[in-house]
């Protein structure tokens, strides 16, 4: 486990770390960066941060799945780890969606953690690791991305920038990484499918009230209550961390079969020739652009409906 | 399914043009509104608006079930037909209640549908439905009209004046159209309690907190914003609407043996010579008059209590 | 059933009468109160107050889980009640937590109402009871206490002075009492690991947001709102109320052995020498004292982690 580099003073901004490296720790932090292509993680003490930065746009696609599977290897491996934040690099976009150009690609890499090809696997093991797994949200986080996130154990979000949304069924597919299972829980029949069959956007507020999310916070706090968070999680015994997870999951996280079973529907769903028009229409309109995609919304509901 | 006219005028207000008939596409509105004796029907589209208008105050008797369940007969069978959206004629009462001086009388119509005597089937097929379901809420939703709004697939309503209640307890009853089985899924085991044995009033707002509906939105709004997210819908593929309706209740909407359960005992239930009293006490005060009704509430609270 | 006086007079201030005893109904009270150690109890035709009186913090221990016991035997055998109401004579305290130095001691009074020495089966007793029970909410409720009010039917808090906490995992436990089973039922998968993982205090206006408690209000409206609410349900027919009841307990309430399983667990985690280094630990700082116990989560936050 050491390709993350130790550095224990969680006094300093993990942002400003990432970034330039003018300091010792920042070098620390760049060293055990370069393990990944698409992830900058850091360690402090018990707690590990890993920033997704898969430039232009952050999608989802088979180097981000590759590094998050090595990333979730590593961390399950090492015995001093006990708090799992994931962030973004961009202040746009946490993850936009699957790159829909590579799916088989990105599902090949799925399969290196679970044995089979498949987001909606990969995220369930997340969600069922011993590890403690918190998502700070900025920028937009729509489909697979939102399945990600709902599969860490908890949820916070800018409120002035965070931007929820599954987009699928604007596509003529499901969402098939989890996001049935969770939301239908989470939120409820009614909510669950208002937000699946509009394939709009939510704010962080709405998120919150909806419980897609933990809570919402002003932009410029989220991080330290995070990082207090995570911290204080750490400093606790993980015997009770893992009980009080796997007894959760028992009653909250859906069988490995019904997140299979939502995974498949989404690969027969894709391999549909009217689906397929539709990416085409959507890639034709910019989708999988980063400015396109800032109104995605509107994207979706502009597309021709034959 | 030529009992529909379709009018793709989108553009134009379905309350005016429900009401007095001075154009066209209101003329052709009003002929397809012929077909049913308590609905007002308006196909836009691939969305069909059905207004219930069954005066004096659109109580859920035997004519209302049947024409409801033509409606539904016809729009399942109506290739082009995506979203059917609910609403009232009238601005004080979405529906009251079923009228309880003809209850065996409306569930033989409900038979039709589904064939059992029972408005908790004839609603649960609705939820299972293909077609994607909008209740847009204004008045008095009480009874079995929360039921029916909780069998929709969504729920929007007006923040200055719909009321919701389920006021069966009151008079000794289990709701018995399935808001035990909707309601304990929505909102919790403690919320669901407490609206259901004190079968007091719920405004709007609270309703959206508990999550009974979606969300309250201010009067002025609220036609605008299901039309649109209607139309949206319905410019989505069907495949993808269906699969996302059917993987949703699979988890979330409870199996017809529990809807039935319910209601076997809200039948039961209302042979019990203690409920008798408590209807004839409650008849007697006005219940099941306009007026009487606008403040239900108290008249429950004050019915002697033996 | 002749331990609990009978004064109908609804007119007058429990808070009042269960102090001094300026009156005759006064009196009355507090020749019932005489026969519990830790409760004072009052009728109120249909509806029985128990106000937790166990200075100088009201720790669940031996005395007030029997006392507890022997109130629910009583009331569940006297017929003419329907609601009891669980309230705090102490300001600060609801219930802090159960006392860690007679464990053993508390769950053998527990066993006199179930057969199992565990007090998540008596709460799960009582939430499966036919009578209706709310929960008025002053003060700290952390730990078993939180998992008490989780057990009533109905829980409203003061705004202004009501905290919440499961700190069970800052010392390494899982909470043994219910409340992982109703939080996730409740709040749902990431807003019940928040709660739980992070063993923080939740204000009155937070907990509602997250579904913990029905609703908060401010300090002085609660004692007659649930007052109100109280009698309005007392005033409706046992039979409907019990049939409520029953089947929203088959949708939302856990089966037994879920509520052993927990039970058994914390049992175990008690005697995790971790676990009893931690609670040393933590008593050493003040724990179980009425003053340090104002700010819990900060003293449990700086344990030393080893």
């Amino acid at each position: 486990m050491d390709t993350f580099s130790v550095a224990d003073t969680i006094d300093q901004d993990p942002h400003q770390i990432l970034g330039a490296a003018p300091s010792r720790s920042a070098a620390a932090a760049h060293a055990s960066a370069c393990a990944f292509e698409t992830l900058k993680v850091r360690k402090e003490g018990a707690v590990l941060y890993a920033d997704i930065a898969a430039p232009p746009m952050n999608l989802l696609g088979p180097a981000l799945v590759r590094d998050l599977v090595s990333l979730i290897q590593q961390a399950e491996a090492d015995s001093d780890l006990k708090v799992l934040v994931f962030r973004s690099a961009d202040p746009d976009y946490f993850i936009p969606h699957v790159d829909v150009t590579q799916i088989q690609q990105y599902r090949e890499e799925a399969a290196k953690l679970t044995g089979e090809a498949s987001i909606a696997l990969m995220f369930r093991h997340l969600s069922a690791s011993h590890l403690v797994t918190i998502a700070q949200i900025e920028g937009r986080v729509r489909g697979a991305a939102s399945e990600f996130v709902l599969a860490c154990d908890m949820r916070f979000a800018a409120r002035e920038s965070a931007i929820f949304s599954q987009p699928e069924p604007a596509l003529g597919q499901i969402p098939g990484g989890g996001a049935v299972q969770h939301l239908a829980r989470l939120m409820g029949r009614g909510r669950a499918l208002e937000v699946m069959l509009s394939a709009q956007d939510y704010d962080a507020e709405l998120a919150e009230r909806y419980g897609w999310i933990n809570r919402a916070l002003p932009a410029n706090t989220l991080s330290d209550f995070v990082r207090s968070l995570a911290h204080r999680i750490a400093r606790f015994p993980p015997s009770g961390l893992a009980v009080v997870k796997e007894r959760v999951n028992a009653i909250a996280l859906a069988p490995v079969e019904d997140f299979r079973r939502d995974s498949d529907l989404f690969g027969e769903g894709v391999r549909n020739p009217e689906a397929q028009r539709r990416f085409q229409a959507a890639l034709k309109r910019g989708f999988q652009t980063r400015d396109a995609e800032l109104d995605l919304a509107r994207l979706l509901g502009d597309l021709p409906d034959r």
